[in-house]
């Protein structure tokens, strides 16, 4: 692995849509008992599922710590690849690379600086140095090149067109707990550089109690280039409508690289979820963690997707409206087949949810 | 990956000679304080140095725990691969596959099982549940299909001409610390599974003070079918003098899988070695690891050195045959490239030398 001292734009490289073919999909395995209940096995069952429903479609390489390598070993089927890597948890979307290609189908990694969602004084733990090396460690094991972007930056906060468009929210991008010195310029300047974008569509809040501080991933993405997908709520009392309302209205309003206008396709979101005290009590309060007590509110959204090679990979909620939800999904992915998640309630409790826990590697020539 | 249930033989594989084409060369990163001293740090740099020596002949992997796995990447160019792993110490050649190919270039490995050379009583240190682990993950890493061996072996005891021989020593093979419910019998017929070949030689006594129980790789080798290279003394009063001369004996009296006899080269050995009572003070010593004391006497040999794509890396000793051991590698081996390690004594005082650090993978459609 060569680390790059340009920038993927300069070399022509740049980050295709999620919906575009990939060579596979990395996940990490969840453990930590302080974010995880019961020691994490409700979690393992419930990645165990995502994994498994990802591998009817495309390879999947789970990173396994060194302790829990043979029970993840036990616990998944022999087709999906397991990895030994340390991590501080298990969100492979936000704490891996994001990879660009070019137009002769090579493949490489931005490997971002990461600080748990707000560093010190309002991310989610400390100490998240092996968090850190994860995208490194992925793009060397997988003998990509790499860009090191001097930028504090989650995948989750990022979702592209692969056509010269992206969409963030300003609430994560410009929040002072990741690039507090640097102006929503400079950031968008980076973006382009790193991303090889030409347009950047700024939403505003991202889900309402969303603990990424509104990471773009849990309230909207593209389903194909010109088309989004946005979650959002009938109830004018939540605190959800006003903020679905206004990314409505931007994305309205916006006009794509491309020149087109969005089509914007609507999915209501599950009724609000808290985490329960039969849940909280599982979980082990350390002083290096924010709380997850009882009561404390959960982002359920049916955003938090994820686009594999012919299938659809979404969460369910034991909520009147998962049917409706895939349903719609069924409409806006006719070539795909869709996949609900029971278990997703699991992934959620961790302060996310499918799209997070995953990281596509597009279908290249070295991949 | 997947874990087969049948044997190399029964599939139509067979491990390949060291001297034929490979994919590159795997090592582990040593940092143990029981067994490198100074805190493996003049072990890094004579690991470094032979890593560095085969990377300009084949790509390397260094797998690296991920305490050192900054310190690795910084001690090291970024030719050479890192991957993170977790291992005991750092004896690929012992404690990772054996490497396995077809007539269609398939690659596959044989995971055996790993005692530390010797077991609770006579190993060299416990536990060794990492090394255990180090060839499925290796295999799994790389996406090699793996067979598990039902054998206690390491692949420093065997060397094979990739046309059906092999060659191994009773001391090490035979050994009440190995396979003590295993008749010799037993013991060949799973050899012959595992590595398909037909003929196997067996040697005596490996290299006298060999704290391995003997492995072949000190005392004898291939150097391409047919041939041989044995290491050797004139000192009839040096204990090595009759190990070696019985050798010499069987191998004379051999007859290969193809029905030949073999061409025998010697190689004297360098004068004997001890660890010295400032080397001595640089090693912790813990209850879980063999006692690596002063005036302890090293096995140091010429014969294990590496073979790689169009290059020979050879220990030195500081010793004054080191340059006629590399003449004589440079006369058997005129296609190839013959570096020295100065640094390999650092290796040595760990207890083996360049070729019990390495393991090659063979070149294949798939790998």
């Amino acid at each position: 692995m060569q680390t790059l001292n340009t920038t993927p734009k300069a070399d022509g490289f740049w980050m295709p849509g999620e919906f575009e073919p990939h060579a596979g999909c990395w996940m990490l395995w969840p453990e930590r008992p302080d974010v995880w209940r019961n020691g994490g096995k409700p979690a393992q069952r419930a990645y165990a599922q995502v994994a498994m429903a990802i591998a009817e479609f495309e390879p999947v390489t789970m990173g396994v710590s060194a302790t829990q390598y043979e029970h993840a070993r036990h616990m998944l089927p022999e087709s999906i690849r397991i990895v030994e890597i340390s991590y501080d948890d298990a969100w492979l979307r936000d704490v891996g690379p994001t990879m660009v290609i070019n137009a002769q189908g090579e493949v490489r990694g931005v490997d971002w600086y990461f600080n748990a969602w707000g560093g010190l004084h309002s991310g989610q733990y400390f100490p998240w140095d092996k968090d850190e090396l994860v995208a490194q460690k992925l793009l060397e094991m997988e003998r990509f090149d790499r860009y090191r972007a001097p930028l504090i930056l989650e995948g989750g906060s990022i979702h592209v067109d692969g056509e010269g468009t992206l969409l963030v929210t300003e609430q994560c991008l410009l929040h002072p707990n990741r690039n507090p010195k640097l102006r929503q310029a400079d950031i968008e300047a980076y973006l382009k550089d790193y991303l090889n974008v030409e347009v950047v569509i700024w939403l505003g809040e991202g889900v309402h109690n969303d603990e990424t501080n509104g990471h773009v991933d849990n309230l909207c993405c593209f389903i194909r280039p010109g088309e989004v997908a946005l979650t959002w709520t009938d109830d004018e009392r939540d605190p959800q409508h006003e903020i679905s309302m206004d990314a409505y209205q931007r994305l309205l309003a916006a006009v794509d690289a491309k020149g087109r206008k969005l089509a914007i396709h609507k999915i209501h979101q599950p009724d609000p979820m808290f985490i329960t005290d039969k849940e909280a009590r599982g979980i082990d309060i350390m002083p290096t963690s924010s709380l997850r007590n009882a009561s404390k509110p959960l982002a359920g959204s049916y955003i938090n997707f994820y686009i594999a090679n012919g299938g659809i990979i979404a969460p369910q909620f034991n909520d009147h409206r998962d049917q409706k939800a895939l349903e719609t999904l069924r409409v806006l992915f006719p070539q795909h087949k869709i996949v609900g998640i029971p278990l997703a309630r699991d992934i959620l409790l961790g302060g996310g949810n499918i799209h997070c826990i995953t990281q596509q590697i597009p279908l290249g020539k070295n991949s």
